[in-house]
């Protein structure tokens, strides 16, 4: 297990302090602290396993981390009738990430929440060219 | 594998259709319609197997899905230089999914690009008394 010093999420998962939901034997959940919940049951789920983001995670941490994110996501329809979720991770500087310890926001959502998740903004960046031989070119 | 008839995206896969950015046994990647991307390099992750969403995926067809997305994350920096990624799942009911096969948009992010992808508004859906026990119990 990497914990790594100074990291808040690392702290807290040692610590216990967090309004906890689930804790495994690789991922945890907990709820946000108020200023940050975007919704009643508005979940963050993280590998125990210090990463800064989706970037760097260890591809088992994040395949356990996923595994909780969606067993989160049925538990907030069970358990608080949401009737859908919406799923964010902001990973790496210029992503608006608050915390570099990875981790994935699981927000329920119900037909009277009179919210809408979706970005309403859209990027400026200017790439020239057709990208997706670019990008496909990339992965490994 | 599961081909839902009258889905757009199962079709999309087996017509190979979509700017392609990967297509892999379990998994593909692929850039959405000019009007839904959010930013240059704007990629969806799929599974091939139809489900509705993250709530009914098969964990197997979520963790492939995943382990694209991550790596179609490191792609995005390394062919375009995105210094982070957002990543993106709405699905069920009232999530604004728009379509109603499981997909990932993974939306690349700059210094210059002037967005923030972070939600803007705020659920009002009440639930009486605290929540982070009432999931827990739920999680299975």
């Amino acid at each position: 297990m990497v914990i790594q010093d100074g990291c808040g999420f690392c702290r807290l998962m040692l610590s216990g302090e967090a309004a906890r939901v689930a804790r495994e034997e690789h991922a945890v959940a907990f709820l946000p602290l108020p200023d940050g919940s975007l919704a009643p049951g508005h979940t963050l789920v993280a590998p125990r396993c210090h990463s800064a983001g989706i970037l760097d995670a260890r591809p088992f941490d994040l395949a356990r981390t996923i595994d909780l994110v969606q067993r989160v996501s049925n538990a907030l329809a069970d358990s608080l009738g949401a009737t859908g979720v919406v799923v964010l991770n902001a990973s790496g500087p210029d992503s608006g990430q608050s915390v570099a310890h990875l981790h994935v926001h699981v927000v329920p959502c119900w037909k009277d929440d009179g919210a809408t998740f979706w970005p309403g903004e859209r990027s400026s960046h200017v790439v020239p060219g057709p990208v997706h031989e670019a990008i496909a070119n990339c992965v490994r």
